[in-house]
């Protein structure tokens, strides 16, 4: 027999309070779309009346199975339920489910709100009412509860309770300041049941504020709470709120959860975990983080040598869950922690069979320690590892030769007495017998993009002969500049993400201590693995 | 009376397989004396003999407090201990302790090892007595321990103690895989140690598959484990290992660990916790993750506007530590009043006096924000927002104007048919009445460094006339490049710390779409910068 477990999301209102984070309204219904889809009990959607993208948003929320709440505040002291504009902008948000947030430390009710104890009693009982009054499910967001709880347990239970029995469906302990424990939450959470109020109508919400923010809900849940309230990718205030893309598969596949409880989320759901926590990256033009619990790109990557090689036989010896489960992927990057049947699946991956007793192996390995040491990283770089892999296997064609090259970058005021800048490149290429001689400039005024690397990469492209049909739709997508250490002197590594018309996207290494340089290599990887991996016959 | 706990950082070992990161020597070297200097007991070196820069590393590692451990695997079937060239080459790194990993699940002795149970035993055995014999303080690190007890625990509980009876100091319990939660955690150590190894005897070392690194470090600790491992800023295969820089400040700060344990960290030290992590991103040229708990920016930044007032009142309201405790500092919205005294109190910091009134400080704030969205960091450029301060405040004097410059990469093969680079540079500026045309070349060939931005570097410090005296020792230490956001486009941003004969420092930045301009522009920053501070009166 399980038991429901109900997940509620603040994304849109306790996630947008993420430092640089604005959610437009179009963005907060793509969000709470994928949302819906992954199955979320609960999408509270924002605080109507206190900015204006939240009150746009309530007007033009999409038709969801998830039940819709708006935030806000318990009323005033000094005036009715009926009568507080605030209360008034939230009922006016027309959503099934309203969550208010209200005092249950004794410091703060006296202090930043300068009421009585009692005061806040009873505008945390005629709030709740009012709402329950007028048909909506109430949830009461217990702010700062914990720490009310060890400063005066009995006023902050009796917080609790007054919004209890005013008919709140649901009581939500929180964490506000994101300093409890875990341990601290499990028994103040059993507390709060041992008071009266079932478990089935308590809430968690934690923050992240000393990295326990998944533990402490759990601890919650342990003690006999059932709502998780949570964010995608941990996003909110401060450190971030708990983060349900952590939460969501720990409770689906994981024990004690897994056979003990029922979320809304299905194990189909469950693998769009991955695509809904990068889309949120995208919306936020963030760089998804790797190490993300389950859905981060290296969170079944195995760079150890000994995890590689047993992966290998059986994934389950270093790997907790099926990547596929959450709909990611595993990984078994190059480095030189990596031992030669890591070498060998890289290859395998690249369309390279090399027989296991291949000596040739050890020496691919020795190459590409000697090239880290000088600065060179191949783990993000997979295309020029195997550039460097079928050179050494005599598999890589002489495509073209660069004879010579010269870029120029020039800054000085144009004919309207504005400082612009201009970069031009000349490039020499040998293809076959021919010579040619391309020139191409990048200009950098505002807002026009671009500099010398850029001026390298016209000019290269711009006439490679009979190779000019298979890189026509070559783009360069991504650019990172490091200084790094090769040998004893600092080097500048660069990587370069390029992208072909099929979408399809490769990453190619340069190192120089000359950053032009050293992004020219990066640029010929590029090419070169672009025309072998299309098959093209050398001129 | 408190009990000791005992911190064991892994940061150079487990840390070195995070995808992407290799330490350099130097490196390893620069951020043991951080983790010496943390007050943390134990640094993990490496795996001596798995690869070229980790046995390097043991030759040339600093003088420390900390215990120095040297990493490897417990022997193979078939050959005794001192004949193992495993063992021995982790015996030559010459370290006083020694971790070995070994199997303790059943399945991947058969599996991976293909070896009997009875047989690992015995190398477990064999391993551990050689060291203790050796003089060494031994470590086991029991590999995949928590899983192991769940497919069998008493061959799990056999391995352990079979470590611990062979005089293993520390028998160390691993979750290889990070799927283990913290209840599970808790109770699995308790029966450890309910087998008969003492906790004082036993360490915890996780990862954050789950989320749950942290959390399962204390879930340890409060069963009974007296010996946590773990990373700074939580580096480590896939989603890493526990978070030292989580952990440190809720053992010395928080309850039950605080009046319970004394780890070797203490509060003086606590103090430069967020400088020890930011220095590790900067190694790493990583963009330090805002939300980090304790040490990120935004860790004590106050968006929502109830939270930012009450904070005014009292910082206690929505600050569950002081953030100086860490090194950290909180962060109010720049367009409230407390935004203008942090101003003031950076401008006083350079030696600039404004009065509370000035409505200049406001015009100063919306230039720096200005500023910050088209891609400028001032946070590690303090030198460039003086700059910015001083130019609206009328308190810049105007030594130089730059006319133009231009700067030209080219490589080709030199006489002795080699491809060289060759970068040259020249600028023209106007000081007073007269203009200066200056020229400067830089080689590339290998061992020879550096490239264009050395090249301008070199023409604009050439002929600076009457200000010559004051940059001549002045010195380039290092440059970090970093592509970024710049309204919607991407921009590059350059940041170069600089040096004087008086071992003064300062870092100025540059932003651009074009990187030989943005380097340029913090090149200029940084001599106006020395100009300035210096009182050189303007030709």
């Amino acid at each position: 027999m399980t038991e429901r477990l109900y997940l509620y999301d603040t994304t849109l209102r306790d996630g947008q309070q993420t430092q640089g984070v604005q959610f437009s309204t179009p963005e907060k219904v793509a969000i709470a779309e994928a949302l819906d889809g992954l199955g979320i009990d609960y999408i509270e959607g924002g605080w109507p009346g206190a900015n204006p993208t939240d009150s746009e948003f309530f007007e033009a929320r999409p038709e969801t199975r998830a039940t819709f709440a708006a935030f806000g505040m318990t009323k005033r002291a000094g005036r009715s339920a009926a009568n507080d504009e605030v209360l008034a902008a939230v009922m006016n948000a027309g959503t099934p489910a309203v969550c208010l947030v209200g005092k249950t430390h004794d410091f703060h009710v006296t202090t930043a709100l300068g009421i009585t104890l009692e005061e806040n009693l009873e505008n945390i009982r005629a709030s709740v009412a009012h709402m329950v009054a007028s048909g909506r499910e109430a949830l009461f967001d217990a702010e700062h509860f914990f720490d009310g709880y060890k400063a005066n347990a009995p006023y902050a239970l009796d917080c609790a309770l007054a919004a209890y029995r005013a008919g709140a469906r649901w009581v939500v302990l929180c964490d506000t300041n994101g300093g409890t424990l875990p341990g601290e939450i499990h028994d103040i959470t059993r507390a709060v049941i041992e008071a009266g109020i079932p478990g089935d109508h308590i809430g968690i919400h934690t923050h992240n504020d000393t990295g326990n923010a998944v533990a402490g809900s759990l601890a919650a849940v342990d003690a006999g709470a059932r709502q998780v309230q949570g964010t995608l990718n941990g996003l909110g205030e401060r450190c971030g709120n708990a983060n349900l893309v952590s939460l969501i598969p720990t409770l689906l596949l994981k024990e004690p959860y897994r056979s003990a409880y029922d979320i809304g989320v299905d194990r189909a759901a469950l693998t769009s975990l991955t695509r809904v926590s990068r889309q949120l990256d995208d919306i936020l033009n963030r760089v998804p983080v790797k190490s993300a619990p389950y859905v981060g790109a290296s969170a079944f990557a195995h760079k150890a040598g000994l995890h590689a090689s047993a992966i290998l036989k059986d994934p389950t010896t270093y790997e907790h869950i099926d990547p596929a489960l959450v709909g990611n992927a595993r990984i078994v990057p190059m480095s030189n922690q990596a031992g030669q049947s890591n070498l060998r699946q890289r290859l395998v991956e690249a369309g390279i069979e090399v027989d296991r007793a291949d000596p040739r192996l050890g020496e691919i390995l020795e190459e590409v320690k000697r090239r880290e040491d000088q600065g060179y990283a191949y783990d993000g770089a997979q295309a020029s590892f195997e550039l460097v892999a079928r050179r050494m296997l005599g598999l890589m064609p002489a495509f073209f030769e660069v004879k010579r090259y010269r870029v120029t970058v020039e800054r000085r005021k144009n004919k309207y007495d504005r400082m612009v800048s201009l970069s031009e490149a000349v490039v020499v290429v040998k293809i076959g017998g021919a010579k040619t001689l391309s020139v191409s400039e990048s200009m950098d005024e505002i807002g026009a993009d671009r500099g010398p690397v850029n001026a390298l990469a016209k000019a290269l492209g711009k006439d490679l002969g009979p190779y000019q049909d298979c890189i026509d739709d070559m783009r360069l997508v991504d650019f990172k500049v490091r200084i790094t250490q090769g040998g004893t002197e600092a080097v500048t590594r660069v990587i370069i993400d390029s992208e072909d018309g099929e979408g399809r996207q490769w990453s190619t290494v340069g190192v120089s201590p000359n950053i032009v340089d050293a992004s020219f290599e990066s640029l010929l990887d590029a090419i070169n693995w672009k025309l072998v991996r299309d098959g093209v016959a050398p001129a």
